[in-house]
């Protein structure tokens, strides 16, 4: 029976996806927390990072470094960009890896490179790498490799846009993504723009037209069209813990009409588990707080002929930890809601 | 010396509107509050309704047919539309109104009649009335007897629109407004959505297509123009208690540029102490915070050429019950900044 | 298989502890939910009433009157005290009922009836029930019939006080009992001091020396010691969703030093899954949130001789729902953690 | 009349009580601020430190050491505890000082050294200071040149205690002060503990018998009695930006009755403007909110004979910034609510 457990090293364990990663795994039987890594914090118990996590039985925080890889079967990547692709490369290639970082979000090395504004350390894996939007990919998610996870809020907008753009029902030249996330899609670096006292009843955008999430959703809309799609996209903090609603504007093609568009959503997801497509109904993020869930509503301006998607996830779970254990899942032939919950928290 | 006090009634003042303005009024001593209504509270002390009004010299509520008007001066009227039209049409013509309600926002009568779903009932009235938007309309106000103050969405789109729109600067045909709302403006009606419990930690869209600001914004920006304008507006709740900010999309006209519409709103507004146009900041709601501030910040997306503006309010202040206190300053000859503060409190 | 699978009617599926039953068997495979009750909104479908909800195969609401309790195994009752009473006392007595109201948790009638002003209405049942302090009770619990689950802050002081009591450790003429909790302990009622507006960045005491807990804590801490036991108990509203921390104060006997108080606890609970008792630690809501456990932290100021004891639970949880299901599944010969988690929430 | 304009600098501008310092000046026509330091931000603008200071017409930031003092009347110190103390050592002794670190608050030189665990370092000042506890020590700050303010949470306890302990009314040996504070008392100190996904939604104990605002309490309770005031002393992280409410227990003595409580703060205080003493009601921390107001509220627990005060403040006002204005208008013969408002803002 033990055969069967997955024995995952999580590297980068400090940090919110880092918890939440561990989190969990801690609630499914198929998988082992067999290390954990934290450079700043090498040495520490998982405690002394997160409190309340000191009551499992956890290993010690230990640097990437020091990674015994012989026992290990999957690696979960939380660290930053740059870091991950360094570590990775070094990792030996019987190995299976779920990435949160945005290292290999791009097969254009060059549009990485420009984005991210670091040069590209490992393009010779980049080949072995599968996007990680699972409900797009799975036939090659489950026999890859690399997956590279999607960002938290590309994941918002593409899960609705794609099955769109791919059919060539809406105009692609003003599509507007205006997204509001939870306070830990910021991580856990420590900013004066992050104290509680500092977003607490407040509210604001940021990096307007200038946010790293605009390439990774334009790249990967544009895989799906025959030529280059630019969304204006426009992230705010919100005050909340977790959570990312995105509110997106396009005009339908005149051979479409409304019900169109809702019927491709529903069609498209009507046997996922994790997608929720509502055709009256405009979810918040409550419906989907503490799952792996998306759930999409539609709506409809007749005076102005714009169409409108509200599109929800829970930034931590489908956002990152939870779409990374989803894959993680594909790729060891597991079920593929091991260890994910569907049923939303709400208060 | 007493001779210069204005003597107000504060109609519907047991909501948050109503709150706001008695501290607003207290905070001036060229107001004094002679009368208080609150028709499902009539009786009771303002501390039963608001304990931290305890303890300050308020009258006591009563019905709204149980003022006597012989000594006010002014009305600030915080009812709900359709009531204020009633009471309003009773009142003495010798005495001056500041609406907070929708009734007269629309001077096209089958316009109001047919967003709000009730008849008009002081039809008489609405040639006095001169809509509040303080900056646009102050040598009109001054004059008046009647503002009816705009509501608060509607002010943090139209202070940065108008200008353009009159200027012929944007494209009209695709203007989008999202905006995101503290819930004190939702009023204090008891509703399940308005707990804590199911505010707190989350986030959503309402009233997609169809909240009855879009038409109150569609109607006097079109005020501005040749032709009829309508706008995308999509309203969301922020689990903030006060805040609006609304993030603002459109194209700008062939002949101008991104610094031509920043020009526009810093000329425009460049003497107007309760409006800030930040050539080079993204304001966000604690920038506001507890002042009758609309703060405007600007940003142009090169790759998809749309310009995105971003306008922020306190609403129960500019969105409320300070803009409707700054009309009262014009209409009676007092200091336009009387009551108010522009320093936020932003902790 | 299905024979092993208990069929569960839920009162009062319409509130807060309703919706996090619901939660907590859904979660499970050996429960069915075959019935929920709202008497005020029997004929809606729960999607209606919590949207969080709306994609689970549940019943709709009906009546209490109108269950059919043929195809029952057990109630969880959620309903409000003096209800729950009138409801339980028809029930076929073949059916397992764990109750969350305050009906049954007084086997002194004369008190129950003092303390909720209300006559007792089932008082032929009060001698088939547990109080289900799960911890404490177990043996019992296993064995009845009716499983009357304990009061929210009862929970949280009576799990670390009743050893300290009952081996006469600590000195019973001056307990102090500060606890703070949550929102969603207040239920789901319309009350204008429950709103968002009125609670966030707010905070306060309430019934002071005057809440019905302290006659539920003194009755049953009195049931582990030889005279009555009187705490000064002072409940106050936190602007969270859940959690309650109670922060407890008392002198420890002479014969007795902290350690020995440190060392009672720690014994008592040593195998226990959901209580940790923590000698070196003192816990936040955080380290509960969304599980079943009570942690507990002492300390000792050396200047006062006061022993501080500071106990944690999640309300929706251990303080009700959860607490709830782990009496049922004792009840129905369960794992004692069926549906419930122990991997607190955190972020 | 520009010479009764008093020029003040502000020593650690850049944390939260700066901030809101700098706030209560700008509201005031009676003072200039000449100068703000902020070491490790010296050379920046107000704006870039705090964005919605951004378009006051105030000094950069410079150094402490580069303050010019020939143009200064006072100074208001929000530096830490140990910096304080070396700057204001080397202020010529024209310059009345209003300081809000904790370096003078203790007339006994050990009892400061021990508690903070460094040196005094103007020892040779000490002498000249008052203890800023406006209400109690007025005529002697009148004439001060060093007003040295109490914390945040001795402010809370020591304005409903001191008047009890001076009559000799209440039992001295077993006072509970159980503090609950809002988070911008912590300061702007970059701690993971201090972000908003880490305090949002929970609440916790700190520095369990071992925090120092113990000592302060003790000490000044103690300059009242006849011999030493221990108290047990429980502070908690509130998720709230501003506000403390101290749950206050103890015994009255056996002369004495609830009545008479009540009778000694209602008589003591009942000519201040900035103390509410509520006969029949529980203040929270909304009735104080934006206020230099500190209120407070009592009950009786007769089964257990203590008696109950609740006292609010807000911890940046009352609690920091507020009260050294206070102290800094009688200090400068200024009317003692100049630039301080006690109108609460509750929404």
């Amino acid at each position: 029976m033990n055969d069967n457990i997955v024995n995952v090293a999580i590297l980068g364990a400090s940090g919110y996806t880092g918890a939440e990663t561990i989190r969990l795994l801690l609630q499914s039987s198929k998988y082992h927390i067999s290390a954990m890594t934290a450079d700043s914090k090498a040495g520490l118990n998982i405690g002394e990072v997160f409190s309340h996590m000191r009551n499992y039985n956890l290993p010690s925080l230990i640097k990437a470094d020091d990674i015994n890889f012989d026992s290990i079967d999957a690696i979960i990547s939380c660290m930053p960009h740059g870091k991950s692709q360094e570590i990775i490369s070094s990792i030996p290639n019987n190995i299976k890896i779920s990435d949160l970082s945005a290292d290999f979000r791009f097969s254009n090395i060059d549009l990485y490179e420009k984005t991210y504004e670091v040069s590209h350390k490992a393009i010779s894996l980049q080949k072995e790498v599968v996007y990680g939007l699972t409900e797009l990919n799975r036939a090659e998610i489950k026999k890859c490799r690399i997956v590279s996870n999607p960002g938290c809020y590309p994941t918002s907008a593409l899960i609705p846009l794609i099955p769109l753009v791919k059919n060539n029902m809406i105009e692609i030249e003003n599509i507007i993504v205006d997204s509001k996330s939870g306070v830990s899609g910021a991580g856990r670096g420590l900013k004066e723009s992050l104290l509680f006292a500092e977003v607490s009843e407040g509210f604001g955008a940021y990096a307007l037209a200038n946010h790293r999430h605009a390439p990774e959703i334009n790249f990967h809309l544009s895989e799906y069209f025959e030529s280059n799609v630019n969304v204006t996209f426009t992230p705010h903090l919100l005050p909340i813990k977790r959570g990312i609603l995105s509110t997106i504007y396009f005009k339908i093609k005149d051979d479409y009409k409304f019900k169109d568009i809702k019927n491709c959503l529903s069609k498209t997801y009507k046997n996922e588990q994790f997608i929720d497509v509502n055709e009256d109904y405009i979810p918040s993020t409550h419906d989907v707080r503490g799952t792996n869930l998306c759930s999409i509503g539609l709506a409809y301006d007749k005076n102005t002929k714009n169409c409108i998607i509200v599109s929800v996830i829970d930034n931590l779970i489908k956002g990152a930890s939870g779409q990374a254990l989803q894959n993680l899942n594909l790729m060891f032939g597991n079920k593929e809601s091991e260890g994910l919950i569907n049923i939303p928290t709400f208060i």
